[in-house]
C-alpha cells in the first residue's frame, strides 16, 4: 500500500488517483463540520464551489428539506441557514435535512479529486474509522489536504500526517510512502502530544482565534468523537 | 522578515516574490554542485532548461571557454563534458571556464524564481553564508527547493528549514513563518542531528546510491566548507 499526501492543494493529474482511496480533510473546518453533521442526522451534502451554484442548487429541492451553509472569509454567508461551525449544526435544525454547502477550501477540494476510486471525509473526529475504512479498500492511499486559499495549511496536513502514522501502526510491513508522506508523518509526529497547538500555530487557527470562534478550534481537535466515515460520489457526499 | 518556503516547486506568481531575496535549493545535485564549481574556480554558469538549449548555448562560444554539464536521469548527458556530480567538477577542468549546465529539477527552478529581486543558490555547502547574504539584503525571503520532478523533495526542504532555523537563531523577533515555512523547520528539526539521514530517506537519495553515487551524498550533506554565495541574473549565475 502506498500512502501519498498533496501538500499543496494543487490539482491532481487523474492518472495519478483514480485507482486510489482519496481522503480529503479540512479540519479548520469543512470536513469537521460533515462529520458531525452527519454524527446528528443530516441525510446528505451536497458540496459546491460558489455562492450561486449554492443558491441554484437549493431551488432544487423544497424549503422544508434543504439547508444552506457554508463561510467566506471564516463568516456566515448572507442569506445562508448556518456558517461553518460545527456548533450550528445541532440536531434540532439539521436531522434528515439535505445540507447545500460551500466554504473557501474544502469543499472545493471534493471536485479536485472526484476521479479517485473512492473519496472518503476525514477529520480528526473520525480518524481511527478513515484508518479502518483505508484498510478495508486496501488500495492505494491519497491524502488531500484542502489546504489555505491554494497554499500550504498545517493543521490539515497534521492530520495527514495522523492518518499516515496510524496506518504505519497497523500495517509497518505493507505501506510504502512518498517524500511527502514523510514529511507530513514527521510534522505530524512534532504535535504528537499537543494536536492543539498545532491548530493554535496555524495561519487559519490564528483567524479562527480573531473571529472569537476559538471553541471550534476545540472541537476539531478532538480525536475519534465517532467511527462514521461520509463518502463523496457523484457530487454528493453520504453515509 | 517574512519567510516562505515553496514545499512543491510551483511556478510562483510574479507578485508574490518581485520584491523578495530568493533561495533556490537543489541539494541533489544541481546547486551544490554550482556552489562546489565557484568554489573550484568556474567563471560563470548558464543554466537552462533543455539539452536542446545547452547544444545552442555551447556554440556562442569558443570550445577552449565552454563546457556543457548535467544530467538526465542522474546520468551524464550523452555528448556532455561533465555530468551532475560535483567529484567531476575538479579545478584542472573547470578553473575560469564557462559552464552550460541542465538538470531536471534544479536549473529550470531559476527561471520559476527570476521575477524575484534578488535569486541565490543555496545548498548545506554554504548555508551559513546564505543566511548572512539573506540578512544582508532584509528582504522577505522566499525558498525555493527544486524538487523531484515537480514533486515535493525531503532533502531540499530538509535544507530550506535549516536555513529557517538559522534565520530564526540570529533575528528572532523580526522573523515571521508562514504555514509552510513552519512544516519545513520542523522537518528540519526532526534531523537537525542527522542530515545524511534525510538525504538517505528520499526518494532522490535513494536513485543516487542505486546509481552508485553514495559519494555524492556524502559530499553535499557536508555543512559549511565554504561561504560564497552565487546569485542567479539575466540568465546566468556569478559570484
Amino acid at each position: 500500500m502506498k500512502i501519498d499526501i498533496q501538500l499543496i492543494p494543487n490539482l491532481p493529474e487523474p492518472k495519478m488517483i483514480f485507482d486510489k482511496t482519496a481522503v480529503v480533510i479540512d479540519v479548520l473546518r469543512a470536513t469537521s463540520v460533515i462529520v458531525h453533521a452527519f454524527l446528528h442526522g443530516i441525510k446528505e451534502v451536497i458540496p459546491v464551489k460558489t455562492v450561486e451554484e449554492a443558491l441554484n442548487k437549493f431551488e432544487e429541492f423544497s424549503k422544508e428539506e434543504a439547508l444552506l451553509g457554508g463561510e467566506r472569509d471564516s463568516q456566515r454567508i448572507n442569506g445562508f441557514h448556518l456558517g461553518n461551525s460545527p456548533r450550528e449544526y445541532t440536531p434540532e435544525r439539521i436531522k434528515d435535512k439535505r445540507l447545500i454547502f460551500t466554504t473557501t477550501n474544502g469543499t472545493r477540494a471534493f471536485s479536485s479529486v472526484s476521479p479517485a476510486k473512492r473519496v472518503i471525509i476525514g477529520s480528526f473526529l473520525n480518524i481511527n474509522a478513515v484508518v479502518e475504512k483505508c484498510l478495508e479498500e486496501g488500495l492505494d492511499v491519497f491524502i488531500f489536504p484542502a489546504g489555505d486559499e491554494g497554499n500550504f495549511s498545517l493543521e490539515d496536513n497534521v492530520c495527514g500526517g495522523m492518518l499516515i502514522d496510524l496506518l504505519i501502526r497497523k500495517r509497518r510491513d505493507e505501506i510504502r510512502l512518498t517524500d511527502s508522506a514523510l514529511a507530513a508523518l514527521f510534522i505530524y509526529q512534532r504535535f504528537e502530544d499537543n494536536l492543539i497547538g498545532a491548530l493554535h500555530l496555524s495561519r487559519h487557527g490564528k483567524e479562527l482565534i480573531n473571529i472569537g470562534a476559538v471553541e471550534d478550534i476545540l472541537y476539531c481537535s478532538q480525536i475519534d468523537i465517532t467511527n462514521i466515515v461520509p463518502f463523496y460520489s457523484n457530487g454528493r457526499i453520504k453515509l
